[in-house]
């Protein structure tokens, strides 16, 4: 490589790319396009800074790895360049299968393909057109390459992805208080039997990692604006689908048409170059795109949801402890559908009710190991006080009931 | 106002929106529109997290210009209820007329049409819809309020506008060094004759402020990969509107396929509901969903510059002192034409010259007023050894030219 | 007041001096004090930055208290100038009576004499000197003034105290975790029946607050080797004192030496204008001073301490869940009183142990209220999951021994 | 080294020392007297927050010579082990011949002993000490070691000390616009024809840095009432060295007296193992004991002095741009001795007048040198518009004059 390529990047300072095969990754178009998805979907209607990119967020993580691998050499752990390599693609192409608005439309736009299983096809794809220089990359991504840590390091409970994140998002959404301590969490990582552990002293910023994450959650992941605008796109584009679906044409980029047009197994997915393809070229601008112009469609339900969004007139949206009484759904459909003059079927684009869950510290995963001074390893939840509460790793469920302000 | 509404803003923790009409402005599509205009066009390409809009640029600018009428009360200053909501007005509404990829596009897509002028017809537009309530604002706005001041807070070589922008663009960007001290300033700013002045002791802050000026100048705002990729998007802008103007349909939204159709005077503009309503539905997503579609229209220089974009195939720019030789740019136009078999008039699109300037400080202009301690006003170049200097406020031109790698 | 007085903080920015009084205050040599006694004790020898003084922190403090105040005014809230005034009074001087190295000389310099009531002692004298301005404020300070939520932003469980030293003290350790929103916090302030309350929406701010005073605790104020050199401090001082009271006479300050020789009972120091004198002359610089002299005093434990202090050759400090054997200890200080022929009594200057434990959150005391959407206030344990759980609210007790090196 | 040792940097995050002998130098009591050696003299009556010590400068540089050297072997420099430990040391050991109050004190208490010709002694001393590991570092300290550049990155026009000290000095004095770009100066380095240079494209970042330095001179270094806190601390000084050689004993630590009682020569110091050994027993601590006792001193000078200084009581200084006339001080120094009843010459200790300037880039001197993108290396000077001007390398002096109010 003839020059250090170096980014900029507000929340480390500078981000090095070490090695020509990383460059030309992030040149090829398939991860130049995650430029174009924006990180936290709509978060940005409520916290306005929130426009930073998963090209971003892998960049972040990728840089990271890196310095989890150099301290995890200094502690004498054995990586070869190969397997350093292998570990830095894996982590910059984690997210790679990501469609636009990342999770938000992830369930409607091709229902039962998850973006990892996309990911994966990407993942071979670039690894034929590096001629089979991303093989380490893929065993470490797909968990069966021996040195576990290493799988560890791109996913589990304290990957750096989750490091990456959480710091990445509060620092765009301003919300200091989900800052963590990535560096200090890094410098206490170690390895034992080839499985990624945290030293004994560095408890403390564990609990504080995994409460922040749980103040990241409510706080922004599902903050209930946040959920009522995500949810607003979702009937919106299952409104297109449906109409797309009879037969009508949409006005909207053709990679979208493609995708609003037909159901896709995954399997169909895996084994069509045309839905690839025609993946690779959508981003964002293509859903936007598509609302800009529906916003005049003849369709009410579709127009008037486009509508909403782009000029922010927000629905309400009501958050309860428990399940919703359906009754109440029921009612509140029914004045919509009354003062629209639509049907009570088609008013369930405008009132519409769900659940999320959050689980801050899951103990039924693989969980966060520490290393005591005594050399024995234990689980996180064993060694804290704190984390040994089953309230942080209970499932805290929220209900929720979304409608216009008409329906009241 | 039944409730206090706070934006969440990296840049200063908390904007607060203290009255019903201010909120009511952010509400309007027009403003909401802003959301969709990122505030230094295409410099994430270099500076990946430069993707703040034009409506955080907004509020912040609001932001800055409520804590300086706080001040300059404090200092003694009468400033009435009906100025401070005038001025804040103002200041919210400054970028209301900026298009898709704010300057970037400003001379291509609507020629002789500049911003500051559709920001005049947006004002009136709101102050119709407000009843009137804008009256003082526009005022100001329009520099016609006797108390000039609030005019210079707005807009003068010192204003709230660039303190924002100096501030927000370092933060995103992670330039630390174009970092002012925009609370410091403000600490500093006082009114004598009703114009706005720097108390004597803030002088080296000033001189921070234009060196810190100077290199965000140099540093980002004119890069020269950045003005390499807004000089393609111009190339691919005006190719769509020579290809629309002979007749050519390009796929797009009919909000810029509006403005690629046909030039439209100021005048006209100023007159025409219908250009004023396309214009309120154009923003960047329209402008990047072209590109994705055109990439693959059958016209070569549109498709490849299109797809050089949206790839960041980034041409290459060697920047010169000088003007550059027309035969030299000959040259690699005939070589472009030749490999890409098209026409020397057609490899304009490819191979272009221009040339670019920038004034830290401009003593042509109002200058910026220090007032010493004797209770005399001087313009700060006088009070400054450093401003003195006639470097700081020469133009200083660079010369450019750009092309596709196989020039050469 | 004829000029604005402004301190440049680097945790804040600028901390406004709004009053004459205030200024006032702050210019008497009581409070100048502060200046030489730092927050944190020996911190810095653990945290090189922790430098910062009572000084700054009083600062710091009332600076969040004219915050505080500020948003419950704009909540509706009435507080008058005076009870204003008294607030900001009541926090500047919190810690007026806190002696050389705050909380770590405490209990062995005046034994039997807690800092807040020498606090008391000087709120007393300095209202005499401001002829009975601080009337309100020393009934803020003791609770006696009947808007209680005055006094208990001035000390509670969630005072102004809290948020500053919290905030500054993970400012200069550069322990970032610690970092609460100290404005999020105070946003969220209201008060109800004179009770200061926390809007629910706050909740997570607040369990974000409580396990980062929980981790400074264990990662900064209790942090084993700041245990260790605080304790080394304090056996010499022990030292000192019993030498000086068997009538030798050590070289060191006056006023220092006023309180090595005898001891006092908090009525004896309350009715004595020569121990108020001289305690006002006391700070760290005394007793480093003397420090330095005696490390070439004849009496060896006295000796090697200071200079063990001096050059930082800490001891050793083990801690332990559970209470330490007598035994063990017994034996460690055999050992010493052998090499370093001495009495195994006089080793108890060099072997010592001793336990600590910490509170994050008391449910005992006062608890922090929430004040839910329905206008209900409920205390935070029961309105967060992860409150709730004893775990927060459980003494932690650790236990510990400290010996030199050649002890074992 | 059985483990890594990390101090906690508030500024960098985390400085690690890789290497036992710079651990041991750490340790060494030479070293730990530094952190009782305040970095900026009495800035914090200033700036609160300016409590950091020379101790925390000299691990901060050293970190910075780490980041440096890193730099410069991946840009294929060759450096070896040993050049870089001895850099290392170097630069940690810089200020190591800082006496009491760095720069402020030492033309006064030891005149004709600059702290350079100190640090050689203290140099020498640990050299022997450490058994000859530090000769590479003391021929790169005085610059006799081949590769010139290692020295230039201790000590010249852009060295890592002042990289370090601009950076920590806005850090803890909250001048957030000293903040300069050390990591993007340090990215931009490079070595031809062992001489340091800085590639092209920093060019902005070096004319950032030259103002930085100039606004820190004239905002904190050399701000009035530091200059003036600092000349009554000098004068203090001197009055007290006065009445020593005159027989009197004062009050106050071994080492301090020591150096009261008689003037000592720099050959003489250099020779004497108990002045360098009183040396190294002298820090602020020592100092400021001593002012606490001689504010009771029967002296008048003296003792007012120390009062003024303690108690914050300061004196007014007038700052002009020329040099003040001898009637004026005169006037105001018999309006002194006739207040305070004491001769003319005395009251010299109360009025006084001296001058000051500042050099941001000294064109004298050895200067900042670029590399061209063509390969030629030049003068910064000659490559910036904006240094080209001789405004910016112009001697700026200041004169002043002090004084108590009541000499007005």
């Amino acid at each position: 490589m003839n020059k250090r390529k170096i980014f900029n990047d507000p929340v480390y300072g500078f981000i090095t790319i070490p090695h020509e095969l990383i460059f030309d990754i992030i040149e090829h178009r398939y991860f130049q396009r995650l430029r174009r998805i924006k990180q936290l979907g709509l978060s940005d209607y409520i916290y306005p800074g929130a426009l930073h990119t998963r090209f971003h967020h892998a960049l972040g993580a990728f840089h990271l790895m890196r310095k989890a691998i150099s301290i995890l050499k200094i502690k004498g752990i054995s990586i070869s360049e190969e397997e350093e390599l292998g570990a830095s693609i894996a982590i910059l192409l984690h997210d790679i299968g990501h469609g636009p608005f990342s999770h938000t439309l992830e369930k409607c736009l091709i229902p039962g393909v998850n973006h990892e299983s996309i990911s994966r096809i990407y993942f071979k794809k670039l690894n034929q057109h590096f001629d089979g220089k991303l093989n380490t990359a893929i065993q470490i991504f797909e968990d069966t390459y021996p040195k576990r840590f290493l799988h560890q390091l791109v996913s589990s409970q304290l990957d750096v992805d989750r490091l990456d994140y959480l710091t990445r998002d509060s620092f765009f959404t301003g919300v200091n208080e989900g800052i963590i301590s990535y560096d200090r969490i890094i410098e206490m990582m170690n390895v034992v039997n080839d499985e990624l552990v945290i030293e004994q002293k560095g408890i403390y910023s564990i609990e504080k990692f995994i409460i922040s994450r749980r103040l990241m959650y409510w706080q922004v992941y599902l903050h209930k604006t946040v959920l009522c605008v995500e949810q607003m796109l979702i009937k919106t584009i299952e409104r297109a689908k449906q109409l797309s679906m009879q037969g009508e044409e949409l006005p909207c980029s053709k990679a979208l048409n493609y995708f609003l047009q037909k159901n896709i197994s995954a399997e169909e997915f895996a084994n069509s170059n045309e839905a690839i393809e025609n993946f690779s070229l959508l981003d964002d601008v293509d859903v936007f795109a598509g609302l800009k112009e529906w916003q005049f469609h003849p369709d009410v339900v579709l127009s008037k949801l486009c509508e909403a969004i782009l000029n922010r007139h927000l629905f309400k949206i009501e958050l309860h402890n428990h399940p919703i009484a359906e009754d109440y759904i029921t009612a509140l459909r029914k004045n919509v559908a009354e003062r629209m003059n639509i049907s009570e079927e088609d008013a369930r684009g405008f009132v519409f009710a769900d659940s999320t869950y959050n689980h801050a510290y899951n103990t039924k995963e693989d969980m966060i190991k520490m290393l005591g001074r005594d050399g024995v390893v234990r689980n996180a939840s064993n060694v804290s006080e704190h984390l040994e509460a089953t309230v942080v790793s209970e499932r805290v469920v929220k209900y929720y009931v979304c409608y216009p302000k008409m329906a009241k």
